[in-house]
């Protein structure tokens, strides 16, 4: 029922996917890309799912974007279309998390990095584990935010706490997360369980009301979600090129090689 | 000075204002809502009153909407007549808090559920009891949010929380509230009555420079809000033809028939 | 280098700006306005400032506008030309820190009273001193919020808050500026040393990816504070002429007559 790196299984009308790649930190590879947007798109259109839960395998929630996988050249393209293929694939992906029209709750279990923590701020309940960290290091990356965490980071944390995590790429605990409102809820690891039992009587919620509600609270915000998807991505391209990013990249291959 | 289930009284610019059904946990009835809505137009024009306290009296600050009262059809009228009137009774109850141009106080002494909770985010401050509580079991009963809380609390609370109370239905404590930014002073219960007499010297306050403040506070945001209170009062309207939200009644009627 | 009343280092990559009048509780005179204006718009132009760090010298961060001086006319002017110049001299202050393309980080050393309290929601990051305090008295002044904090204070600390701030003119501590996400570090006052010291590594940020970033966070807003920015300052002129602000200038020149 799944690729192997993404775990699916559905119970009483809350569906649980995890992340499933610990051997790289669930680090999410294209085809984990393209698979968690296939089925947030078909459990949209699937009524018996109310709520989907997104979580991960092992330590991590997601080490984020994986670099070698994403930045892999098809045989047949070159770096410039290499790039929009990698673009339109996260477009996509958050595209999915945007409009999807029912409950999605992140229950985050471990670390968690770049569009594993702004895709957060797209999930309408965030619960962590306090172990759970959240890091964005974008600028130090050479690259930019994306999943509309520009827009949402500084209208849900403040935009000092947004900006210290988006330009400083400053790392946040959980206990931070919850104080500036990005986490509602923080427990202690081991009773992690007790979070997903609970979510277990969510699955009875009328699914049409359920629509309705979160219909509202998408109203003023979806249109303007979809514009600043493109806006960053287009800066994102922008950032493929830059001399900037492939300083960083060097840095970054460097301190992977002494490590 | 005023209809039996609102209490008023005035004292140094300072208008202080009670439910007061205590039998009925302050249920907000159609009389008390025309009677609200027609406190809060008229003072809205009396410059003699700089500041309005809402609060209620008994344990809860309000149980909300009162089912019974408020879902009694006229003789003269149909299912579809009396949902036109409930939803112009509610469209006018918020227009007048959004409308408000002076200092709008809620302090919440107790529980305080539905409209009530709602009606908050619409107020300038909010104080609690450290017994307060929020409530707004929306999704469960088959209906959908209103007072503008479906833009408002997001951008309050952060969406986790804010999904928490408007789709999961979960009831907050003041503390979270307090955390999360909608109560922004929580005082033992016993020590409410401090919270009054602190108020009271904002009635002196100088109430031309207190509106010019206010109206820019509300600059590009009274606009949306009443367009807000139009688009969830539509869906509300649509919810009451709905199979989810009979069923939800029949539900709660089952259950309050056991208690 | 640097007008007395403002002084300025660079290192690395980070300046250094201090308000340094602190005989005045370092209140920011004409000549201080048009100084931080001019540093502000110049740096901006040049890249090698990667960070700019703003803080006052003695126990204040700032105790806002100097009304004596701000309020002095010169020999060729009336009360209305003297109005206009002081609020164009705003709309600049204000429109340097909205265009800032880099980061630009406030540590509150101390008190920080009118537009030093409403600049920090036009900056990046916000620190504090666990002795940092934060005041907007203006209604009781009989004046008005500026620096767009009438818009951005609800934002980011929730209504409540900005209006116990905004209208009630509370004044609120470091540790309530942090919980309601003004302000997103609160260090013990001994320890403020390392918070610059800590703040050096950031002037090696790359300085195209990070203003891309910026420009990204402020995508959405930054046109509207220019708006809002001209409305505030437009009300603020009007405040000028009134009876109350007249009034309240009678009482806070009797209750200094008897300090």
């Amino acid at each position: 029922m799944s690729n192997d790196y993404i775990l699916q299984s559905v119970k009483d009308g809350v569906k649980i996917i995890k992340f499933n790649r610990p051997a790289k930190k669930n680090a999410i590879s294209r085809e984990m890309y393209a698979e968690l947007t296939k089925i947030l798109n078909e459990d949209a259109q699937n009524d018996s799912i109310v709520v989907t839960v997104l979580t991960g395998v092992g330590e991590y929630y997601t080490s984020g974007n994986d670099l070698s996988s994403a930045s892999s050249m098809d045989a047949d393209e070159d770096y410039e279309q290499m790039m929009d293929r990698r673009v339109e694939v996260v477009r996509r992906f958050v595209t999915a998390f945007i409009d999807y029209p029912k409950l999605l709750i992140a229950v985050v279990n471990g670390p968690c990095i770049g569009i594993g923590a702004t895709t957060l701020s797209l999930c309408d309940v965030v619960y962590a584990s306090d172990r759970a960290t959240f890091l964005t290091p974008f600028v130090d990356l050479g690259i930019c935010a994306e999943a509309c965490s520009s827009y949402l980071y500084p209208r849900t944390m403040g935009r000092s706490k947004a900006s210290e995590m988006l330009l400083l790429g400053r790392k946040i605990t959980a206990q931070e997360a919850y104080e500036f409102g990005l986490v509602s809820k923080v427990v202690p690891h081991e009773r992690l369980g007790d979070v997903f039992n609970d979510l277990m009587k969510y699955g009875q919620l009328p699914v049409n009301t359920l629509k309705a509600n979160k219909r509202l609270i998408m109203t003023n915000l979806k249109d303007r979600l979809h514009e600043i998807n493109v806006t960053e991505l287009k800066q994102l391209k922008e950032c493929f090129t830059s001399e900037e990013m492939f300083a960083a990249l060097a840095r970054f291959a460097s301190r992977k090689s002494k490590l």
